[in-house]
């Protein structure tokens, strides 16, 4: 498939180079890639900069939101929640009308200080909120709850975890379930309608409180049953 | 130990007979002693009258909410999320004080319907909530994540899974752990400070969506690190 992987952070890179490995065409998508490709320093967050990381991934494309997302059959949001809907805005309606798109942002809220909070939650998502905005996409929520690693090779944890979706088109659904099978998920649960992001996308405080107890983001949430 | 467990309910019932059978001296507290005895038919939910489950626990005392406080040296809060503070203020704050008060209870509202929305979340949680109320008693928050039976037998899924605690006071923690490693718990991860219930608690909307959509409540979640 053409895919683009909208965000150019930690989580974009690893969902861009991962597809791409699994043999997809990527491009990632960003505000102004003439922008992006001129920082030489790392981020706030100590993440190289993205000329570095794509001097070592030469085969994946980096293009405006809008020339991304036009020319792929399938979108990855992978950007800052806060700025999900501007992105997606940036993108084009058009542009993602008809297309699987996979969601993975959070909607959380650092203006408070850390521990960040949800800026959307219990009655409603963030899932949700980008399909009501963008209702030709066809929005599946999953991956949110794993560090960006792990997200594409689950195998570190030498362990099954499960990953969650939640969306409201079953072919949809299926292609994502096929992409994260293809990633080793051996263990991907179907929890309904996009409305059932709201559980998975709650579980960021406990993640959050997780990463900081156990002093590392490499782990994930097994259902045992 | 003496031990008052308040509330009547499944959740109260595991735990009673769980600590009873670790060799505790249990007391089950309720608002009305008489009232709850009366009660011939199953509730709602299907569970049996109490006077049927005490038949079957004769070692295992009902006193009202204050005379069973009153007499222990550890008190569980098994009450509805909805009705605690109003059990607990019942309970008295004096025969609450310098006790460890081990609270299992979710901020589930359903007075919108199914599934409940949590009426606290996020940037506070129910075990604050408590702690506030009753600054005297030392809560430990766990075993929310998980139904009644795995509670005080999580051996019966046949893996390792996750409990978490949340509190204030060390030493209550640490009575409190013990108590979780002699029903069987291998894994548990103290998250903090009794703020960091906010992530237990907010695991709730997940953990309604999985007992949907596996058809059982006898699941469990294990951190996999």
């Amino acid at each position: 498939m053409d895919i683009a992987v909208l965000g150019t952070g930690r989580v974009g890179r690893a969902l861009a180079a991962g597809l791409h490995e699994l043999g997809h065409t990527v491009v990632v998508g960003t505000r102004d890639p003439a922008a992006t490709l001129a920082r030489t320093a790392p981020d706030s967050m100590g993440t190289p900069p993205f000329s570095a990381w794509q001097a070592a991934h030469p085969d994946i494309a980096l293009a405006s939101f809008a020339d991304a997302a036009a020319g792929a059959d399938l979108v990855v949001n992978a950007s800052n929640g806060a700025a999900t809907l501007d992105v997606l805005t940036l993108a084009g309606a058009a542009n993602l009308a008809g297309k699987v798109l996979l969601d993975v942002s959070n909607p959380l809220d650092f203006t408070h200080g850390y521990p960040p909070t949800l800026f959307v939650k219990d009655t409603d998502s963030l899932g949700e909120t980008i399909q009501r905005a963008f209702p030709q996409a066809r929005v599946v929520k999953t991956l949110n709850t794993i560090t960006a690693d792990l997200m594409v090779d689950p195998r570190l944890l030498g362990a099954s975890v499960t990953v969650f979706v939640s969306g409201d088109d079953a072919e949809a659904k299926a292609t994502v379930v096929a992409l994260l099978t293809a990633f080793g998920h051996d263990d991907v649960i179907d929890l309904g309608g996009i409305e059932t992001a709201r559980g998975p996308e709650m579980m960021l405080p406990v993640w959050l409180s997780l990463a900081s107890t156990l002093g590392t983001t490499r782990f994930d949430f097994k259902v045992v049953r």
